[in-house]
């Protein structure tokens, strides 16, 4: 196995950071890394905003439900869909300006956001530096949009605190591959499938005590009734559409 | 530098293969690298879909608009956003079934698709192989949804034909970084700025040849009168919307 297999393979979330600052050069590494994935058409639709002024992430962490991730982390990285540089250059260049303005374009731009934003995660991973994604930002990605000082055609979509670990923390415990892979065409599943897929998830310590502390049934419970319920998703769907339309994507 | 940042520093777009098999062992280590990354709340939102079969390649090329890359290589993953399998694990557990059915919960899934899509590239470029990614898959996602037979809840977000090249590109020219890096807040982009950040690109030969084959002033001008024209756009635009419906994530 080669080293960076090695790297992907042994991927953990850190949410505890050493007090210890992320240097310039390791920064733009981490940064270089984000520049150097596939984008659509080399537009390089995305931006990434650096977080390190104390100010900054005191401002952004009622936005982050005051997560300590959000606020402990030495450095956080906000990755944008942006078509707003491109149309800028569009602009000045007296060409089209609004042939990126609709939901397409919008989609275009968060799949490079995302490939920036995980090979940022690689690199900083290989570098010895832990991080973890925050869910956060797709909640109240309005309130970013104005903290950020994000301009018409930009949309936050990842956002991952980083930092030295305190600790490496053991693997996740995730289903096994064959739960996500599919040859050829789709194939759904069935109660038994599913029954099988799931059945060391379920049966494992951790599952078990998480259980017990919300006293319910099962994981599935878990998620549906306490951490993602309905009404609170359907309510973050129509800050981010409403975002969507605010920053000139739904034309 | 280590590897895993040499890996990622000399990535290309890969579009002519050798006539030689991706094997079962290099491909599971792929499949491995993809469910090895962040996801979110652990709820491995996504699915792979291996292409592999001569026959399947040919029902797809058309939906690729014949591109050689899709019939040529050896191996295709389809990536997808994929909130069925977890559905049907709340479904098989009585917890609640649609508190996933809107456009927040696609957006984590997306995330969870990419991440996994760009992790499988990492592995794939670190093992020797080439790739490419196919923006048609966001054009014809309602055929590819037919074709690929996906349930309600998902939706495929990246294509990416993999093989062995037959030569290694020079890398892609791109923007500086300092293009899409912004320090606490956005920084926007004035004329001064576009004309220093594009002037490299801009006096390329590569761009130079496009010009004198399109017969037109600029790079933004291919972009917005050949590449990726508005009315396509827009066309594409309302094709993704009615698949998000379609596929019960508009609720």
């Amino acid at each position: 196995m080669n080293e960076t297999l090695n790297t992907l393979f042994n991927h953990v979330s850190v949410r505890e950071y050493l007090d210890r600052k992320v240097d310039d050069e390791t920064l733009n590494l981490i940064l270089k890394a984000a520049c150097s994935g596939s984008t659509m058409g080399n537009m390089q639709l995305f931006s990434v905003i650096v977080t390190r002024d104390e100010a900054m992430k005191q401002k952004l962490a009622p936005l982050h439900f005051n997560q300590p991730m959000a606020t402990k982390a030495p450095l956080i990285l906000t990755f944008c869909a942006d078509f707003r540089r491109f149309n800028r250059y569009c602009e000045f260049r007296d060409a089209e300006t609004e042939a990126y303005s609709n939901l397409q374009s919008y989609h275009w731009a968060v799949i490079d956001a995302l490939i920036a934003a995980q090979n940022a995660c690689v690199a900083a991973e290989s570098l010895g530096l832990g991080f973890c994604w925050l869910g956060t930002i797709t909640y109240n990605v309005d309130k970013f949009i104005e903290v950020l000082n994000l301009p018409k055609h930009v949309i936050p979509v990842a956002c991952i605190p980083m930092g030295y670990p305190v600790a490496k923390p053991a693997l996740t415990q995730k289903l096994p591959v064959e739960a996500m892979v599919h040859y050829e065409t789709y194939q759904d599943y069935d109660k038994e499938k599913i029954d099988h897929l799931y059945a060391e998830k379920e049966s494992s310590e951790e599952t078990q005590q998480l259980l017990r502390e919300n006293n319910l049934p099962n994981l599935a419970q878990i998620f549906t009734q306490k951490r993602y319920v309905k009404a609170d998703n359907e309510h973050f769907a129509k800050v981010l559409l409403d975002a969507l339309k605010k920053q000139g994507f739904m034309q």
